[in-house]
């Protein structure tokens, strides 16, 4: 007995393999095509999200989430427009080599097939991850939160339109449709139709990924990021990175969560920051709070978690090496800078930090898709396997081995 | 209260952060190390080795595969001289680039971390897998067979020796010490302590991993592979070809399963191939037998299965597109091969089917690291994430980016 959700799945698995076949032509003019019909249609996509935002019950940041309006509409069609304008990731040719029997290699880059995406209540995200998916010639299969099931549907209607437009299948882009958890856990287990899942959320998703999918997944974890400061930094550029590291977005991944400083200079830079971010809470430790009275004192715990708010752990270290040790410990991986002059120490912290990224003289800031050039993200990988930092088009394909020979055997 | 596993597994992880230091020289050398004494030490790993074989109860394969003997050792030993002369994996820099901004970027090749590896009976998969992971800067945490517990733990008392001969960690290699399946349940779960997991064994420890497994993986999984010979194909060279990758050796992942043949040239074909492998049970539809009559009918199942056997699956088939549509409905996307002289039907069969390898004109035998000159390999992965195909040193590596600014912020 096939379930509804293994029989989309069939057809979804059906529409990656044409799909894959797509030109580039084909797939960037379908995603300027889902930009226009976005707009166009924009009242009636707002009409149906203005009811699931009504009929939303739980308080706080979700009800936010879930709406969309004007601009945001717009800044979705303007998402899709660079995506399109991308260069095509597919179909590099890589690592050619002619063998001494002669057989000739190669390796040529590849859609993965079918991605799986587990997300929460934003619709936006419903266009930009299909987006990523067909510009790199993958079918998305996506499952959002009941509340903007909706708000969802009517995009994903959007996209089966624009694809069929292009001659291309429908069912490259499908929602599931039953939102139960039940659902959720056989879509995460759906070896025959998905090559890779990827959840976009918070830390009960990643748990439930962990546990219940059978299908290999990229975590997008959590950012606990340092910034060291060096005994030879240039203190004002230190503040400054710190400061932009912690406050221009609070509650994202790549905000700083902690500052950690050479004893030699934390006597000047920790007055100093103190003074040029009243509005964050800092939590030290004892040499800190003697040199900035008004910190609170830090447990164990704020040195091991994201804050994702206006608060900011500090510790005054003795050493790069206890700097470099502090963040193997309580690092997630993810981004990690360093404010120096020294370039000897700056190589150090390059080699022997281990994170998906690691900064010299910036801000953590800095670590995203966009701001990295790769044309939008999927997320951010805080894994090893696959892909590590921001996840692009290049990183939702994979390489395909490829053998030419003259009649070879072994 | 920590587990006996889990106290070894944080030395491990420490061990791991010293060996991603270690310098090209220190890595090779301990592999040749490693290789010298095994062969000194011969005679007591043998003396070792055969009373396990001795205590072993179960019958087939198994106690061939536990078995070791000179030429066995000796084989060990010179992968280990090969795979240490093998290019370094590690700090090749990618992708420099400039942004607007004047931040430098790159992307810094760097070792996994801790891989784990979980194998059967062979004890020369612990002493293959030390040395891939420790070339390229990996610990290695090893979890064998019970049966093969003594003659693992003397060939990893071997590699902790040479580490510390070479100024490196002994705990880069270990061996985990209880064989429960309890124990292996928390070992595949241990997310602080591995990378990346990956299984080395058949359908069941492959299913193991796929329910318990908390850590990534890369599953090296079954080879259904086909050959199609296509109408304009040299029938001589097609007919060495399917031999080849049918009976050079039909246990391994690599053989071939499968021969398509397209209707134009099966009447040729296929009473040739019958004469050039009758050790070869043939398994056909019926356009099959009535070109073979010795061939056996053919059921939906034996399209389905790796036979691992001298018993080869036949399909008469219209075109190619059936061709390629049949691969994609049994295929396990390991390595599919086409023999043809038409390179329009070739430019298809790379573009269109989907497997970590595709072959023209040459045997899907050439699918292994070895033959592809990756200098070993750690299995061939059938999955799309990370790895695709033989799992060499560089796919023991990850891409670190390395942000190098002048203060900016954003």
């Amino acid at each position: 007995m096939t379930s509804p959700l293994a029989a989309q799945g069939r057809n979804v698995r059906e529409a990656s393999r044409a799909l894959a076949q797509a030109t580039d032509e084909q797939r960037s003019a379908t995603l300027l095509t889902v930009a226009d019909s976005l707009k166009n249609r924009e009242d009636q996509l707002l009409e149906i999200n203005a009811a699931e935002v009504e009929a939303y019950v739980e308080s706080g940041a979700g009800r936010d989430r879930l709406s969309l309006s004007g601009p945001r509409i717009t800044a979705m069609a303007d998402a899709l427009r660079e995506i399109a304008a991308a260069a095509d990731p597919l179909f590099e040719s890589l690592d050619a080599s002619v063998r001494p029997n002669g057989l000739h290699l190669e390796r040529l880059r590849v859609p993965l097939g079918v991605i799986g995406v587990v997300y929460e209540n934003r619709p936006n995200v419903t266009s930009d991850v299909a987006a990523l998916c067909v510009r790199s010639g993958n079918a998305a299969f996506l499952r959002g939160s009941s509340s903007a099931q909706r708000s969802n549907q009517f995009i994903v209607d959007l996209w089966r339109d624009a694809l069929v437009a292009h001659g291309l299948p429908a069912d490259a882009v499908a929602l599931v449709q039953d939102p139960s958890h039940r659902a959720a856990v056989e879509f995460m287990q759906m070896t025959d139709v998905l090559d890779c899942l990827i959840p976009r959320g918070g830390p009960s998703l990643i748990a439930a990924m962990r546990e219940h999918a059978r299908v290999p997944f990229v975590l997008d974890g959590d950012g606990n990021c340092h910034v060291y400061v060096d005994e030879s930094a240039d203190l004002e550029m230190a503040v400054s990175i710190v400061a932009n590291a912690k406050t221009s977005r609070p509650g994202v991944c790549n905000a700083a969560e902690t500052v950690l400083v050479h004893e030699s200079v934390a006597p000047r830079f920790l007055p100093e920051l103190s003074r040029a971010i009243p509005q964050v809470e800092l939590r030290g430790d004892d040499a800190t709070r003697a040199l900035v009275p008004g910190a609170v004192r830090a447990v164990e715990d704020d040195y091991g978690r994201e804050f994702l708010d206006l608060i900011l752990a500090v510790k005054v270290v003795a050493s790069l090496d206890e700097a470099i040790d502090h963040v193997a410990r309580y690092g997630t991986g993810h981004s990690e800078a360093i404010v120096t002059d020294d370039p000897m120490n700056a190589d150090a912290w390059v080699r022997r930090v281990d994170a998906a990224a690691v900064l010299v003289n910036a801000s953590t800031r800095f670590i995203d898709g966009g701001e990295l050039g790769l044309g939008g993200e999927v997320g951010i990988s805080t894994q090893k396997l696959h892909a590590r930092g921001p996840m692009g088009l290049r990183e939702l394909t994979c390489l395909k081995w490829v053998v030419r020979g003259t009649g070879q055997v072994r």
